[in-house]
């Protein structure tokens, strides 16, 4: 969080951070039904994104110019916790020049031949850029490990090569910021259903969610494990209680706001060779 | 080096390793005239090197079937220390389909907007693939240092940064062989003069190298403080005395050859369903 911050719902954020080696940490003491980012009603709640939204995309103007920064934005969350949702309602003020976004599926024949994390370092922010990754590197620390292709001792490794990446990528310049999209059981079955009812959403439905929902429990003991081993100083975790959309996007695009603002951004000082020179 | 090897001249390399923080380490101790692999005269030497070329290039056919491994092979020095002749001559006999080089030279501006490691990363080798690094992202503790663009905690930190990410690519399967060709001061006058007497070599040579040359003793001195700080039990480095060329190719190409010999390589298991086969 910001240390500086005029936004007068930062604070909640604090119970939302985990934290760093917090082994006391668990998703089941966080409801994802919360809302503590709320300012309103549903009306005033939606119209602050769209304020939220305008600011982030000023302020991506001046991190462009500025190029000391670049920002990772990561989200992670079950199927229709609403990761694609996120990235249109936060970042729907922002040039798609300003902000590039990259999602990650089963890594190709090439990338296995790899370590877990050479494609997601092609694939980092350059300076200047927001980047965002739908989905990310967090998948190689939950799909082998609920299907048990890796072990404990394997998965300890990954976590703290990730931590060491991460580490990386911040001493260089990058803000990372990791959002865990929180939901019910029960608001995944209602938002799996309408992709079954309504036609035009039929087809965002695979086969393959209603196996991985059979998996809840493993996967929410996956996420707890690895929240707990890479919330570090450097990239803390968040998580954001996602059953209301608008709440989810609404804490998402404040958190933004709040880190950039933080940032204290600026253009570039102005060139002396410039001053007072006449184009003829 | 190898556990088992056959290779007579195999315990000399020790020598040369450099030890997992050895703060007392110096390169003015060892001598770069020194030729502790050499077998015999020159003759012998050279018909060696070959041998040793053939053993590579059968080892890098089972390698690439294998697919266990990769193998990383960075090779470091000043102006004319040999790099590209050490290239030439251990791979000599091994098909340009097992091996890639990459040659490293200033960043370019999309690069410089990452991390000193982003374009590295990228360059790394494939499961059964044989990678070398013509220079490599040791340049960005050597230039920057001796020209003072970073301080002692930047290095410091570029140190542990590089040895993270080392850590990485061998615990995801990766042989990374560390060599630092080490040339005297007087020899390499003797090569950048020939460079200069003799008009086949004038493209070889740049005015840069000569400004390079009077800065010799602060890449020595950082070079010293790179092998202390980044030999590790995963990565070590070996310093390779090589005012004799045909010394240099000689230790290469017995380390390369004792290493891939100790990984005990093999071809993938026969396929149980194509036993009896008969083809229509």
């Amino acid at each position: 969080m910001t240390k500086k911050s005029n936004n007068p719902t930062g604070s909640p954020a604090l119970a939302w951070t985990v934290p760093v080696g917090g082994a006391r940490f668990s998703l089941q003491k966080l409801s994802p039904g919360d809302k503590p980012f709320s300012i309103g009603n549903k009306t005033e709640d939606k119209s602050r994104i769209t304020e939220l939204a305008q600011e982030i995309d000023a302020l991506q103007d001046i991190f462009w110019a500025d190029k000391r920064f670049k920002l990772l934005v990561l989200l992670q969350g079950t199927d229709t916790a609403g990761k694609d949702g996120t990235i249109r309602a936060v970042f729907k003020e922002t040039s798609p020049l300003g902000v590039r976004t990259h999602g990650w599926k089963a890594p190709t024949e090439l990338e296995r031949s790899h370590d877990f994390l050479w494609r997601i370092h092609q694939q980092v922010p350059a300076a200047g850029e927001f980047m965002i990754h739908n989905r990310s590197h967090y998948e190689d620390v939950l799909v082998p490990v609920v299907e048990g292709f890796i072990d404990a001792a394997g998965t300890a490794q990954r976590y703290r090569q990730i931590n060491d990446f991460e580490r990386l990528l911040c001493e260089t310049g990058t803000v990372v910021m990791k959002f865990m999209l929180h939901i019910s059981f029960d608001e995944q079955r209602e938002r799996l259903q309408a992709r079954i009812d309504d036609p035009t959403k039929n087809w965002k439905f695979s086969e393959g969610d209603l196996e991985v929902r059979t998996q809840w429990k493993a996967y929410q003991k996956a996420y707890d494990d690895l929240l707990r081993a890479t919330s570090t100083e450097w990239a803390p975790w968040t998580v954001v209680p996602a059953d209301s959309k608008t709440h989810r996007n609404l804490m998402i695009a404040t958190l933004v706001r709040d880190k950039l603002r933080s940032l204290q951004l600026r253009y570039p000082p102005a060139d002396p060779e410039l001053k007072g020179l006449h184009i003829q």
